[in-house]
């Protein structure tokens, strides 16, 4: 990656540098193993485990450069080198400064000592991790080495998102065997035992057993598992299906599309690559990487330090993009606060109705026969929603809080058709009649609800135009949660979001239910209540018809995850675990366009609904809020593309932050280039 | 829609026109009623049955307007009257040709005559079936009444629908029962027994038996019961899912999206509204209105008259825009040609796969566990592939031939996995080893190949990628026959389209197989051989990036109808019969983006796939290859868009020539205006 060598004899030689970092003496061979009067070494101008300022490293007396890299002989702590050779280690301590200052950063260098005369061979920048990066920023601009653009722009997201997960101990996996490799969905290192069943799951995680549920996929009911496991693994799924995003929004270790690995639920087993997880057995995943091993791998514990809040700091003032969180709830509302998020850019409702008291209530729903009897229901849930809402606001006091009404299709919250009718067989076998009767009338209601293509059916604004009635709740609960606080003098600032919508006539549609139950709420309170009424743009459509949608939209929120499938027709869900990975291998993709937004394609369109957007409404609030809201180089684009704040899962706010920072930072340099 | 109304009184009154057609007396009431030298009477100017330049209609003396209209008395012919009293009838036969001149329409008259003196009471446009539209308008313009451009602009697309179909004798329709109603997905009227079984259908209609096939939904390996039934009735699906296609390619009636429609295959019935079809019922299914019938009610045979040709003949010459075919067989081709489409701008492969003798073959290579034997069947494949290019190609001698490969994800030709578990179930409770084993293996390639939204999913180009043996084997075939029928002096010209692309990188992986092949037969028969490589533009990527796309395509064709799926996040299958509907009443929707091109959302974005394609190679030729192709209102709007040509199923061609005729009269009039 462009390092640079110089080989430098004595002050009068600087020869050229060259690029992939060989060692060339220009003059001649030089060599550290004619006697005890010659030496070889390897160190690190500051420790690269915790970025300390000292040299740090070994040499061999009486050696050559592949003995001490190779470990065939151990070699001596560097300090040691000040008693040994003083003269030659005063000439090391020089040269590592003069590197430190030409290079401006952290050098891993190699030198040789010839019969006590010094010699650099080669210098690279030092590969640090996470802890030594953040601790080398903040020093270096304390010595007014670097700026603080150039400490914030050296650093990488991976080494952001070291800081904020448990790692595995690099050093002990060696020990243990991995079973499989899935695709990395939410970072961070977890163990428990195997546990294949929701319910179990929960039951056991309950009782601080430290549980890895095992799925083929899962579904909004199984979130109170997500909640009380220690991780999650599933054999179908992508980095965008239901349960890497809420992993993530967790900031849950989970592995997903593990397709080499075969569930068999009767028998409670997984199997991969002729190994076999049983229930019960303690296994590891490292989210970070997609890996699985049989055991407890030791873990390191995530350090939020001191140098890393500095550093915040410094991109919270140079970032020009606002950061917003996708927060369902106030535990991850607080979380995404003391990460520095300046509101919440998407809180999901249908998380609400996940709650193991809830999800009983939102089936009945479901379930109901008539009108009356689904608003009866509705009446109940729209108190707990109300309530949801008045502690999210709370905690979110003095920001905006973008709330999107319910969005999944409806039967992604009853059991899966196939898993009832197996239900169903087992039931007649056994002629349990009463319960046969209960689970045939869901199955029948599941499979009306049944789509082929559920993703791009009756869901969304769809099913807010088919039952208005759970629209209608789900708006007044917002009001009514504002009108509370605004009497308690809490600084409240919701915004209500309407998902899926495809055209103007859809918006303005939800639009007559808003104005009726505003008028309704301001009167019965007798006070005015502010609440912006915007639109997502994740269908295309919506992008294409921009323009026309600011008749009524008071905001835009891309909903890039949902964008990027219709705009490439790739299904999400499938898209990662059947034949993605082929095309990255194959180039044709440059990268994943569900972590990183697809510059030509999706991209072209979201700044064609930017343009014709702000065409009309030039101040315009526009954000985007799909897992791309925490990824670097999506971050990079939106700041190109003007658009207002970018929306990520909490765990990702201090990537997206200094992310945000590098964008602006870089993007002024080309501009000045100009 | 602005029916004039003249209330002419005597030569010397003529008052203002009233839009809507009521009669309005300014100087006074008129009475038919006053004795026997009053008579009123209702006339066309032209026999609206067959379009006979005759005046036709009935009077009666001494009655008022009602009377007549109502039926309470039984008029007399209105030839009676020229002896009944022939002053008047002179005077009525005068005022018919000055309306006819005026209006330049054959009208449909009210007068009273009042003590020997004839008054008009009302004019309006007659209303028309399609024979007497055709021969009026042919008449008028040999009567130089009209010119060909008004004739053509007269017609409506549902009039020709009628001459190229079989309809219900509507008198007769009122002595049957109505079952149910669903979407009229194929046009056409169809009487059979019912079958609920393919198998079953395909066995009797091979046998002279008249069925109509009842399913919930079809997958291409049902399409022999296609060709042997009289007509198609599913329960789920929309205008554009397969039954539907595949039946309007046909020319079979069909009704799809039956939702009210419950099916129970185990007791062979279908119930709705309370009514209970059994297997070997007879019932008629009307696919022009979507209704379904007991019984078997009389139909009309469609009649394609000389006046219908000599329309068509006007139509050629005044069109702008190509017409071409959708056909996969030479049958479908032959009937193309014959109806004037001068090209096919969509011939699909997997048709060919659905054969009875094929479909189990494309199964072999589909469950294939190694490429070996996967290439293995593809040879077989390759060589009945051939042989249908050739056949094709010289049935379309002297016309280009586009040529799409394989599209439909793989796993639409194994059974579905649901019917997949009941059986295993059933085979499992009567012990038939053997069998259940096999149907195990293929239930697992299923359950693997199944996705969440197949639609979206590994299809097309992806299948090309993953499995580029199939792909090669497709191009190859393609190849074989053009140098076969090269040798043969018979001018072919095939060209080869890609599905579902969505990035110029794609295309390039698939060029790379072509090119390859290209110059091995080139090399083998020592000749050039030229067959346009192009692509499919469908996927919303690929009109965004169409200009990198011209690096390689040699031709683009929209595919309307996953583009406005895309588009929209639609999916066709679920909207029609879920939501679209609800929409469409609630006037959420204009009208139905599946059948006419959605001009503000879908139709933007194909226009700017036009510039950016035409941007790089302006001669670039486009064309469109989705249901919209045989659309009139979707004609005009890629008339508009400089669309080179439209690409519709066979009987939709008469229809598509005449809607591009209008178009080109309708915009050339809008242009002088300007």
């Amino acid at each position: 990656m462009g390092e640079r060598a110089i080989v430098y004899r004595e002050k009068n030689y600087i020869t050229k540098a060259i690029a992939d970092g060989t060692a060339v003496n220009i003059v001649s061979m030089v060599f550290g193993n004619m006697g005890d009067d010659c030496a070889t070494g390897v160190v690190f101008t500051r420790n690269p485990g915790d970025g300390t300022k000292q040299i740090y490293g070994e040499y061999l007396v009486n050696a050559q450069g592949e003995d001490v890299v190779a470990g065939v002989r151990t070699g001596k702590q560097v300090n040691k080198l000040k008693k040994e050779m003083p003269d030659s280690y005063k000439q090391l301590a020089k040269t590592c400064e003069k590197l430190e200052k030409y290079f401006k950063e952290p050098q891993d260098i190699e030198f040789t000592i010839e019969k006590g005369k010094f010699y650099l061979l080669q210098t690279r920048n030092a590969k640090m991790n996470a802890v030594s990066m953040t601790k080398t920023s903040v020093d270096m601009v304390k010595e007014k080495l670097i700026d603080k653009n150039r400490a914030l722009t050296r650093l990488q997201a991976e080494h952001l998102e070291q800081l904020l997960h448990k790692t595995l101990d690099q050093k002990a996996i060696k020990n243990y065997t991995q079973i499989v490799k899935g695709i990395d969905a939410s970072p961070g290192a977890a163990s428990g035992i195997a546990i294949f069943d929701v319910k179990k799951a929960t039951a056991m995680g309950e009782n601080g057993v430290k549980v890895i549920l095992i799925r083929e996929e899962t579904k909004p009911e199984d979130v109170p598992a997500f909640f009380e496991s220690a991780g999650i693994l599933t054999s179908r799924g992508g980095k965008t299906s239901h349960a890497a995003v809420v992993a993530r929004g967790m900031g849950k270790p989970c592995i997903v599309g593990c397709s080499d690995m075969k569930i068999n639920y009767d028998k409670k087993t997984a199997t991969a690559n002729g190994k076999t997880i049983n229930e019960g057995d303690a296994i590891t995943i490292d989210g970070s990487s997609g890996n699985v091993y049989f055991g407890e791998i030791p873990t390191i514990e995530p350090k939020i330090t001191q140098d890393f809040k500095t550093i915040l700091d410094w991109a919270q003032k140079s970032k020009k993009i606002g950061i917003r969180a996708n927060a369902d709830t106030p535990e991850a509302a607080i979380l995404a606060r003391q990460y520095g998020a300046q509101g919440i850019g998407l809180c999901r409702t249908e998380r609400m109705f996940n709650g193991r008291d809830r999800i009983g209530l939102f089936v009945d729903m479901i379930m109901a026969k008539t009108i009356q009897d689904r608003k009866k229901v509705l009446k109940k849930l729209g108190q707990l929603q109300k309530s949801d809402f008045i502690e999210i606001l709370k905690t979110m006091e003095g920001y905006t809080v973008t709330i999107r009404l319910l969005d999944p299709p409806l039967h992604e919250f009853l059991p899966n058709p196939e898993e009832l009718a197996e239900k169903i067989h087992k039931l007649e076998k056994n002629k349990k009649t009463k319960e046969l009767e209960a689970t045939k009338i869901i199955f029948n209601r599941a499979r009306e609800l049944a789509e082929i293509n559920p993703m791009m059916g009756h869901r969304g604004v769809r099913v807010g135009v088919t039952y208005p009635e759970i629209y209608e709740m789900q708006i007044r609960a917002v009001f009514e949660a504002a009108a509370f606080l605004a009497k308690k003098k809490v600084k409240a600032h919701p915004q209500i979001m309407i998902p899926q919508v495809s055209s103007i006539a859809e918006l303005n549609h939800i639009k007559k239910i808003y104005d009726d139950i505003k008028e309704e709420i301001e009167k019965k309170y007798k006070m005015k209540i502010t609440i912006n009424f915007g639109t997502m743009i994740e269908v295309v459509r919506a992008a294409l018809t921009a323009d026309e949608l600011t008749e009524t939209a008071e905001f835009f929120s891309f909903g890039t995850n949902d964008l990027t499938q219709a705009t490439f027709s790739f299904s999400r869900e499938d898209a990662e675990s059947k034949f993605l990975p082929e095309y990255l291998k194959k180039d044709l993709l440059e990268r994943n366009p569900f972590q990183s937004i697809d510059v030509n394609g999706v991209g072209s369109l979201i700044e064609l609904g930017i343009t014709k957007g702000r065409g009309v409404k030039p101040n315009l609030e526009i954000g985007i809020c799909g897992e791309h809201g925490g990824d670097p180089s999506s971050i990079k684009f939106c700041h190109g593309a003007n658009i207002s704040y970018v929306s990520a899962s909490p765990h990702r706010i201090p990537i997206a932050i200094v992310a945000a920072a590098q964008a602006a930072i870089e993007l002024s340099k080309t501009k000045s280039k100009q």
